[in-house]
């Protein structure tokens, strides 16, 4: 199942013990249509803040529903800033976080003298201006298979910080910037300790070779500061062809955009 | 002043008996600025709901500040979904409303089966699949000076209902569609009256020609329902060259965007 959230009012997508999971919220919506409980599994725990187009979770039940009850059913439980995309069968060895071979994020930032009221909670606002060439220069160090631990958050439960970065892009679109990563898989915070890092040696506060510096010291204590939540978000995840999912998510655009 | 906003919040632009405009938020922070009244004059007046990238608004003042000292001191005053994008000095013979030459607006629409969480406030969603090529048959007949009569709210209180339409395009991203016009002025609800007669045409329930019937019926009972106002943005307006005022603003891209 493909689901899309506004993670403003919510603590990422985790079942929380305080707070408010989308994850409780897909779970209740699913269990009314299946009129049994549900549990499910994605593939990409996000933070308190950060949104999803592309999130993916699987979820075992004993009710059969066409494709369009369950993605019906459930966004007409779920609240307006959360839904359904898409739902598919898949073969009992599916598994949205273990057959999921690799996830890819777009952190957006605005990047001019003043902020945007329509983005607010869709993208962080750098007013001093940035240098793309940098930071592209700087990424450029991070591509690879690499241990991540001067990225990772200090709770993160990974057993190894071992990831590899298949591909990290920056792209400028007048006054937005956007930085597109994909991986085999992430810890926690890493793509916002990332875009903190390049968006320092995008000012000129840093060189691009710090990248490779705060890379090779293992220690998130070298590192810079996270980007804030609200820029990220989860944009799709890969699986085999075998499993036949849709691609995912298409193009979106935006009033003023031409 | 161009100013940004979302308008999710507000009731419209203007100052309001009951309820808050947009403009109430932008007078008060400017006249902290200036320490003075400020009274503002805009070149559209939005409803109820519908966004701005691009309104521009005039004042008076004796105070002289730095443009960076309006732009900086007016946003740290404002909530965080109202912002000013420029500030210029302009001769006395400017007027946002009356030296405006066009406006343009764009009305956006998700056209998939399921709604958008991440737009809830910024598109209609039109569950129905909508055909481009049928709009676009109907738009055509709208462009030019026409009486939009029919078209018009009822409370609107423009002395005469001639406008003209420039340019009145759809495209379509993916499931999104961009209903894109300019005129020289707009009546009330007009884009929306426009916007939803063209939806009525694109699922196929009326004919291309039912565009040109509504136009000549004079009569806002022969039209569709008014789209509603979230589509809807205001997102440019003209002057004369003389004035040297900034270009509207830049194109915007999304999470998801490629």
């Amino acid at each position: 199942m493909g689901i899309e959230y506004d993670g403003t009012a919510y603590n990422g997508w985790q079942r929380q013990r305080t707070g408010l999971g989308v994850q409780e919220l897909v779970e209740k919506a699913l269990s009314k249509v299946a009129n049994e409980a549900i549990e499910t599994t994605c593939a990409g725990r996000t933070d308190t803040g950060v949104h999803a187009t592309g999130q993916v979770v699987h979820f075992d039940t004993s009710a059969e529903r066409e494709s369009r009850g369950w993605l019906l059913g459930a966004n007409s439980s779920l609240p307006n800033d959360v839904n359904v995309v898409w739902v598919q069968a898949v073969s009992d060895d599916f598994h949205a976080r273990y057959t999921a071979t690799g996830r890819r994020y777009r952190y957006l930032i605005l990047n001019r003298l003043v902020r945007s009221s329509l983005f607010r909670h869709r993208a962080w606002w750098v007013y001093r201006p940035l240098d793309v060439a940098r930071m592209s220069a700087a990424a450029l160090q991070l591509i690879g298979e690499h241990d991540f631990s001067a990225f990772r958050a200090a709770g993160c439960q990974a057993r190894t910080a071992v990831r590899e970065v298949s591909s990290l892009r920056i792209h400028r679109h007048s006054d937005w910037l956007m930085i597109d990563i994909a991986a085999n898989a992430f810890l926690q915070h890493m793509v916002r300790n990332i875009s903190g890092l390049l968006v320092e040696i995008g000012t000129g506060d840093r060189d691009p070779a710090w990248a490779t510096e705060v890379l090779e010291s293992r220690d998130r204590t070298c590192g810079g500061v996270a980007a804030p939540a609200h820029g990220l978000s989860l944009v799709g995840v890969e699986y085999p062809a075998e499993f036949g999912l849709p691609v995912p998510p298409t193009p979106v655009l935006f009033p003023g955009a031409d």
